[in-house]
């Protein structure tokens, strides 16, 4: 964990601006986050961030980031970061790749409660999300296929809502599955409100997420928000049902956006509440979807990607984004390197090179050894 | 109507090898009808033709022809051929270029009950097929189907059986629309026989249709022959419940090789009946349909080939094939030729001849005024 200065500056910083903040990003990844947010705290913004300014204009009095830590820790939660060891910086990856200019941005740093490993349960996560009115169709569904990948070693990120998400959260519990629920508000806050104790059941070995600090209410844009962060931390997202214009289809929008795997679950052509899933499968934006097997298939449709295997594809060099490829080459030919001694070497913020190291990782074009990072043997 | 001893010709020929008998379509080609009944029937048959021999061992005494055009009379039926005008040989060229070693040419001659006119009906039909053990989502999705498509002007094609068949008959009837049931046996068995009244009704306005001559049972592998000509004799092929074994998956399967559009409807995960639909959907198959819009989309992607439109697509030139080449370079630059004239000055049999002249019609290199066949003006 970073240390308590670290910790406020990034509470501090996580709720000055609606994120994903893009500026404000930006401004942490110039000057480091202590130094980020005492620029934004005292409006003496350096050159070329000037954008920070207005994204935090309503709210760079705040004052609550103390606070806000402390009501996680009572919670049994706390505040990850870029800097973390549990920050899914691969999964999270793909939304630097997605076009940032419409909310597409990586969240700052996560509210997490509970007692699973974020970037454990995410490795291997299947997303299943859909309508809030659901039927008792869709609902046997969800909890079939949510129960067959819990079986397979996956685990279930949804979105904590009523009807089928809550049927994911349930049945993942219910057959001793790790199960993460991105919510649209502070991680303090039971929306819905009847959630509560299904939120309560998470926490003891899932995790309950959010970008947004403690206190903070739902609201319409956040759901939007929000999906993409479910589709971001799921290795396919799967809508089982979802009317003409459920919140589920902006899951399944940024899922593709993020190249993340979209399946669909088809139900009776007469039912309104199957009507998105058809037009997604019929339209070529999703996968016909019909249990935990051919989820598995969607993720990985050659059988090497299982819950319980790695990617070991190399990729041709042209693949590496210009960030990888120097923090590949950062890396020493003989013995190993510290991330802070990479990040140094590529002349590229912590925050960046993490990412790139994960990505690199997967790729198998450098290995970790517990305490540095190295190229691998030959 | 081809003249009466030609009819006995082709009466014969239809019942002394099973259909379809691509040495007999042969040896017809080559020396004609009423000359290849008289070398089967003598087993005189001509060198190069020595197959017709195997496949015509068993029934070449056969003594039914006429017996079978009375049978067919009596019930308002006829035999038709590719002489004829009613010959729907648009639709069945597409068998020509599927792979024949299986069973798939085209049909020799057919066996037509009804007022319908074979050709009008399938030129703008689709099928509509699935199980017989369907369900009631399954007869009230394909009654809707069925109504839909008669409203939009489209014929429907189906195999006659219990189940997914006869819904969509009925369907057609009830909303006024022209039907064409396409049977594994004789015209004048009802098979299966609880739907004696259906076909009854059917041939009020459609047809009732079939390669066997009167009094030929219905068989196993005579249902998958007449698969095929389903496929053929539609515009797009839609399945709407299908189990695993589903004999409808024939139908698709022929569909495909005939490049005939399929589309399958699907339903509850939890049905068997849907399982094979899903099958066909997830394994790209064939295309999610939930309504006859999309069953419009599927015959014309881009909208052009409505029920009451026309194909008026122009071809390269190297999509014609070497018959269909030679029959166009047959027709004269002024004026026009008969259909005997053109098959003569291409050397190649009328019952090439005409299948050929309606593709390029359908591509827009001749037209047809009615006494015989022209370039199109400039």
């Amino acid at each position: 964990m970073t240390d308590a200065q670290d910790a406020l500056a990034w509470a501090y910083l996580s709720a000055v601006a609606e994120p994903p903040s893009t500026p404000v990003a930006r401004l942490i990844d110039a000057v480091g986050v202590r130094e980020a947010a005492r620029a934004v705290s005292t409006r003496r913004i350096p050159d070329g961030h000037h954008a920070v300014l207005r994204a935090t204009a309503a709210r760079y009095e705040y004052d609550g980031a103390q606070d806000d830590l402390e009501t996680a820790a009572r919670l049994g939660g706390r505040l990850i970061t870029p800097e973390d060891e549990e920050w899914p910086g691969w999964a999270l990856h793909a939304l630097t790749l997605s076009d940032t200019a419409s909310r597409g941005g990586p969240p700052m740093a996560l509210w997490v409660r509970g007692q699973g490993r974020l970037d454990a349960i995410v490795d291997r996560a299947a997303a299943i999300v859909g309508s809030r009115a659901s039927s008792q169709y869709g609902e046997h569904v969800t909890s079939r296929l949510a129960s067959g990948l819990a079986a397979a070693g996956r685990g279930v990120v949804s979105g904590g809502a009523y009807g089928i998400d809550g049927s994911a959260h349930r049945a993942a519990l219910a057959s001793d599955g790790a199960t993460a629920a991105v919510l649209a508000c502070g991680i303090d806050i039971d929306y819905p409100s009847g959630h509560g104790r299904l939120f309560d059941e998470i926490v003891r070995t899932g995790v309950v997420v959010s970008e947004y600090p403690p206190g903070t209410s739902a609201a319409r844009h956040r759901f939007l928000t929000r999906n993409r962060l479910v589709a971001a931390l799921s290795k396919a997202v799967v809508v089982v049902e979802a009317g003409r214009r459920s919140g589920s289809l902006s899951t399944a929008a940024w899922a593709v956006k993020a190249g993340v795997p979209v399946g669909a679950v088809p139900g009776p052509v007469t039912s309104a509440t199957s009507l998105g899933c058809h037009r997604m499968i019929r339209d070529g934006q999703a996968q016909l979807v019909i249990d935990a097997d051919d989820v598995e298939r969607l993720i990985s449709p050659d059988g090497t990607d299982t819950a319980a295997g790695a990617i070991t594809r190399r990729p041709d060099e042209k693949v590496l984004d210009d960030i990888q490829a120097r923090v590949r080459d950062a890396i020493p030919g003989r013995g190993s390197a510290t991330i802070a001694e990479i990040a140094f070497a590529a002349g590229i913020e912590v925050a960046r090179t993490r990412p790139a190291l994960a990505m690199l990782e997967t790729y198998g074009l450098v290995t970790s050894d517990g305490s540095g990072w190295r190229l691998p043997a030959r």
